[in-house]
């Protein structure tokens, strides 16, 4: 069993410095409407780069493996916030943007359908307390 | 009604850059085991600093409201995969510890409660997929 473990230490203020496996570490921070004063990520948004980043990673390994030529590649995560506390992510739509001379639509459909159905925890996590739609957008050079 | 938008680039390899509502970026990447090249923070362990931090702003913002003496203050979260893809968090727990000369236990431990059991949104989202186990520990000086 993989277990992970991340320690979150107060700057003063509304700052924070969290660790990661990868040995780096990274700042969270309120905004300055919250008495946040510095640098410093934004904590729940966090939860949506780590569900591109999951998702990316993914793609981005089937693309080599499938020898796939895509020029560029990014993912946009929306969601929309309940109103009432605790305000938690409802509705997450996903859209994938591939650019390139020669894109290959349906091995890239196969590439993220693999991701989103098969090998994404964090997606997987976040089906299981939001609405998640996909989307997958060709932009041909 | 709140909208979070986060874009995320593919940098080429396996890294990605992503943006945060604060202005700033971040770089994720897979570890070396994985064909990760160069700097960027692992994607799913992201998600124990977003709900440290979430949960951490929370505490310092009723530490400061409810004029609490805490020299320090750190929060560590620890959670076991599942074995089978999609991996996802399944038992995560949460200790928040408290260091100082005049800590105050009962008024703490509200402060933590409320931020777990109100407003933390972050918390209540791993609630969904996970289960949740919260310890405070406090460091007398």
């Amino acid at each position: 069993m993989t277990q992970h473990q991340v320690t979150t230490d107060w700057k003063g203020n509304m700052q924070f410095e969290s660790n990661n496996p990868s040995g780096e570490t990274l700042l969270m921070n309120a905004g300055p409407e919250n008495g946040g004063v510095g640098e410093g990520l934004r904590p729940k948004a966090l939860m949506l780069a780590s569900l591109a980043g999951c998702s990316g990673l993914d793609v981005a390994s089937l693309i080599e493996k499938m020898k796939l030529a895509v020029d560029d590649f990014k993912i946009e995560t929306t969601a929309d916030l309940t109103d009432e506390h605790p305000k938690i992510y409802q509705n997450v739509r996903v859209v994938y943007h591939f650019y390139g001379k020669n894109l290959e639509e349906s091995k890239l459909e196969k590439a993220v359908n693999l991701s989103v159905e098969k090998y994404c925890g964090v997606m997987e996590m976040f089906r299981k307390f939001a609405t998640v739609a996909i989307e997958i957008q060709f932009h041909h050079a």
